[in-house]
């Protein structure tokens, strides 16, 4: 089976490793700046320069210039439409996680939708159902590990 | 932020390479043995081994041995309960990769619901939502890249 006829295989050549999954993470929450990626994710600039670079060329991220007063300019990344694409990955890989291996008491962050502040979850649906969420209407909430 | 806050940290600590990922595609897709594994991957035995016998310690999937006629015992896995828990990641790498880079001739599988035959995605509801599929209602049917 190749990467034309299976759309597992065409993912994961592009974002099937584990930093690439972090960076687009930090990136739908909000994080643009190589230095704030580095510092959040503690990786190397390397890794991530080459992380970011790969996910520039696949049209996940797209990479614009910044300047602050008195400094060179710096890069910084944001996702496409393209990339968004990809929050259900992220999704997933969360619901899993907190399933099975975040105690309750631990979550940071909880999704919700916006406008009636009820949590929500990915689910298989028949694709003539429309019953899914506004993207535009999600909302983070802080989890019960960030309360006090 | 460590892997006992965050949920993508903490999966993607797990199965967030390749190999495990498409190891994870083809057990949903009912490979069993070792040996379909590495025909079907064309992953080497060493690498094979060593990421089966993480998804294995994870609890995603066991191990049974199994022996035919005049052969020596070997080993066939299948998914745990935990294991199947990840079909939301493979389902939303599947679509974005469909979406993005397979061409809808070349696809192989489709996912229907099989009791209405009807093209089944994931979706971002409210939790509280009951319309998602029971997942032993879930069917494949030969995409185009499969039709004569």
């Amino acid at each position: 089976m190749d990467a034309s006829h299976c759309g597992v295989l065409a993912t994961t050549g592009i974002v099937g490793d584990q930093w690439s999954l972090l960076i687009l993470r930090d990136a739908m929450l909000g994080v643009r700046r190589f230095d704030q990626y580095q510092r959040h994710l503690g990786v190397s600039r390397t890794v991530l320069a080459d992380r970011l670079g790969k996910l520039v060329a696949a049209g996940i991220l797209t990479r614009e210039e910044y300047q602050e007063q008195g400094e060179r300019p710096r890069w910084e990344y944001r996702l496409t439409r393209k990339g968004w694409g990809l929050q259900n990955v992220l999704l997933a890989l969360r619901e899993w996680g907190n399933r099975y291996l975040v105690s309750e008491d631990e979550r940071l962050l909880e999704l919700v939708q916006a406008s009636t502040g009820e949590p929500v979850e990915l689910a298989l649906v028949r694709s003539s159902d429309g019953v899914r969420i506004d993207p535009r209407d999600l909302d983070h909430r802080p989890g019960p590990g960030l309360r006090p």
